[in-house]
């Protein structure tokens, strides 16, 4: 499997005319070969030459994290008195043009194109985005399992009290229950309570949730490597008119983007079926971030339902698919699925029903 | 309090003739700001001008997050269809030498360089890291009192079985203890069990722990903003003579090391009292890794006792010391506690003792 991924890579490469791939934190790295770099100041970095054999860069430390049995690239440990980008740039040397993972470090970057000055340094995601955005049936399957992990997580948590508790006791136990439900690790647990719900990316807080309370609940985790994020809204008793009537247009608009999924279509039709509906009712000037996006060993990867995005999906895509509408002040809402395309139609891999859960 | 930090970092930007500092994921935004940076694909970055007031740009959903009052900034929203790189590249504009953040994702360095083809672009840390590096008195707190909730955890997990029980599920019970003491979030908990504990930074998995196992375990996390990071080496049931002897090399090497620590000692003189001790005794070869890192509101941050690193221990540094001694195929062992340089003397931060701990 690797191995087949090394290929594809090395044959953009060749499209993209990128003499070698230098990877380090991100999911670029375990996607062709297993292998996480730690997040640390310690440089590991894969040297991924178009025409010849890869070299993990890794520190000594750390050599025996590696499973290099998988193959296709060999170890190159280094000592703490060495220097690793001087490593790297040795290996690297000769190189036209270099694409360098998205996400690894400025310093690392800027001590490679100091020692390399005359390459030119371009985006790994050039590479590498469009293979890791469509999943093969394994990858599917992985997402599926942390779907519905994620699905049971939400059901239960609509057994439990909410009122009476801080959002980042009820946080707590989200990220506790989807550990217990087999993920290795909890990313996030958005617990944003009445006027918190209007700020999508709320980090929850000492605010005790209060009976009538709307509670937009975003979570996701990692199970056998790939991602789940889900986005249930909960209220504390009953919810009022208004609250129902909002929830109407966004479950609407959820599930016509949705409908929407096909190969072919653009990935912004799917942003602009959702966010038409949501502007019709009135709503428009509340729905304040895109659609979806692209979701695998990244919980946030390629492709991005937003408006501009006129990459058309293909089979094997797999996003989020997550209007919201936010009122400053008073509360916010969000139905969020993980939703892939396939030849036959959408499949939303979150089954847990959308309709606002009454908690107490 | 974000004021002055502001000043001295204008100082020191004066200091190297740096024109803008631009800070995006890590501690130096926080550090400078209280906010933190989301570590996705949305860009936020601080764009810090010597001469001119700075500007948080923000994606927009994010905007509420970020506590403006604290002042020393304006907010720059930007919405889902803008380039935050382009908008940055504007505030910039003009500079000869931009320093960026260490942490920052590649692909904005890249797109940065590109938009400002003429600016120099140096690393934030050289501005950055002398400031951090020298901690106040509230910050020696908040890094005690964390250190002090790991001690407990070492101590409470010294009365808990570990025979049978897997290294990742001994792991959850360190990392959930954290949570339990107080802290926001656990960091990692090595748990690294028999022929394991010769991997410095093993992660911990489905090896069931079995009795004469030495496990070493390293685990941290943040609290108050402050992290924390204790090793304490276990042993299930009696410990040989050949550890009992290793054990006694490494903490005589550990304490020797921690007398070493005074104002105007370099660095890497830490790492070598260490060293010697380790060497003297034939150990030298296993001992793989530096000496230590300092931390604060990051994990590692400078300063680093390393061989090489000539620069001088100032009050205020506050470090790791943790030497260990790794037998391949076999076990490793080591101690690790928080130190802070006084003007008086040494402050170990954490108390819980040194010895191995017998479990069950």
């Amino acid at each position: 499997m690797f191995a087949a991924r090394m290929d594809r890579a090395r044959r953009r490469m060749q499209e993209l005319r990128i003499d070698v791939v230098l990877l380090s934190v991100g999911a670029d790295l375990p996607y062709l070969t297993g292998y996480e770099a730690m997040p640390l100041e310690r440089l590991t970095m894969l040297v991924l030459p178009r025409d010849a054999e890869a070299v993990l860069v890794v520190p000594r430390l750390e050599a025996p994290r590696v499973d290099d049995r998988v193959g296709g690239f060999t170890l190159r440990p280094w000592d703490e008195t060495e220097d690793p980008v001087a490593i790297v740039a040795a290996l690297a040397s000769g190189a036209q043009r270099i694409a360098v993972g998205d996400q690894t470090w400025a310093r690392f970057v800027l001590g490679l194109s100091a020692a390399l000055p005359d390459t030119a340094f371009l985006n790994a995601s050039d590479v590498l985005s469009p293979l890791r955005a469509v999943k093969d049936a394994d990858e599917i399957a992985a997402l599926r399992a942390a779907a519905h992990a994620a699905d049971a997580v939400a059901l239960e948590m609509a057994q439990e009290r909410f009122s009476g508790r801080t959002e980042r006791d009820v946080s707590r136990e989200f990220a506790q229950r989807l550990i217990d439900l087999g993920h290795s690790r909890a990313n996030f647990a958005i617990v944003a309570s009445g006027p918190n719900g209007a700020s999508p990316h709320h980090e929850p807080g000492e605010r005790v949730i209060d009976p009538g309370d709307v509670v937009v609940c975003d979570f996701g985790g990692r199970m056998r490597g790939y991602c789940s994020d889900i986005t249930r809204t909960y209220v504390v008793g009953h919810p009022t008119d208004e609250f129902a009537d909002l929830f109407d247009v966004l479950a609407e608009a959820q599930a016509r983007a949705v409908d929407a999924v096909e190969p072919g279509v653009p990935a912004e039709e799917i942003d602009a079926v959702a966010r038409r509906i949501i502007t019709d009712a009135g709503y428009g000037s509340y729905f304040i971030h895109r659609t979806g996006h692209g979701i695998g060993l990244d919980a946030h990867e390629e492709p991005y339902l937003v408006a501009g995005n006129d990459e058309k999906l293909e089979v094997g895509n797999v996003f989020s698919v997550e209007p919201g509408i936010y009122l400053p002040g008073r509360y916010g809402a969000r139905i969020e699925d993980i939703v892939v395309v396939t030849g036959e139609g959408p499949e939303s891999l979150n089954l847990a029903p959308h309709h606002a859960y009454i908690v107490d």
